[in-house]
């Protein structure tokens, strides 16, 4: 068992699960901001030259862990693992953003393509570099033949 | 404060953090495997289709904290988060690799790309999906001018 802390959190339009964007890539246009709390700002220096960045975020209102999940974008159950349902044995999302501005001294980025609750704590933050990170032409298993489904979460893997 | 558990382990050709590869852009050739510890075998099914996925893992031999870096593939300071580096607030790693072969029974993944330390513990798994994470054009600040620099890991971010 390791500890990981907040070292900020999600300002957002999304306050429920209930019709949010299931990923940036369906919440192109929904901006909000990031904001990391004084004692980790150093860290930032740097960041405003990146496009995207990755956030990695605690699912704090994720429900119970289950290992077989019926994904939105399909409609027959799946591992967990080859999905990206908040239910995970460690509830740890990732999401990549874009970053439009970032005023260091406040501690606040602002970030549009934001598929992510409001008040959901952040736990880091890594530039996105394409060399390590785009893989445009992927094969991508049961998302590519998924019958289509949703692009905004209902309720069923937060708390209520 | 948040506690999260491994979920498996990394067998990997690196044993000490000097030579390691520091992304799996540079460690193309190297495998190794992801250990999925038997409670969470279920949560495997259907990733065979995914021809890369996430290992979101634990730095498990990083240094103490740092919040300016100088990253390998340059030579100037940097915050920490706008870099890879393993000495983060939240010692959280990052990979994308290439999936081999699943023996889902076993709990075993071979994988191609590995630049992560044998023995590390591994938090999560995700499917990778182009539409969501790949976005080969994004501009990526100091890393698109920095001086080239190392590939492979010294020892400056890692506990002896």
């Amino acid at each position: 068992m390791y500890g990981v802390t907040p070292i900020g959190r999600v300002w957002s339009p999304w306050r429920e699960a209930e019709g949010t964007p299931i990923q940036p890539a369906f919440a192109r246009e929904a901006e909000g901001e990031v904001e990391i709390f004084p004692e980790f700002r150093e860290g930032l220096a740097d960041l405003e030259g990146f496009e995207r960045i990755w956030i990695l975020y605690w699912f704090h209102r994720a429900g119970s862990v289950r290992l077989t999940v019926v994904p939105y974008r399909d409609r027959r159950p799946r591992g967990v693992f080859a999905t990206r349902a908040p239910v995970r044995p460690n509830p740890l999302g990732l999401s990549c953003v874009r970053l439009l501005e970032m005023r260091r001294a406040e501690g606040i980025l602002r970030v549009a393509g934001l598929d992510i609750l409001d008040g959901t704590p952040v736990l880091d933050l890594k530039p996105y570099v394409p060399e390590f990170d785009a893989y445009p032409a992927a094969r991508c298993g049961w998302y590519e033949d998924a019958a289509g489904g949703d692009t905004y979460a209902d309720g069923r893997f937060h708390e209520g």
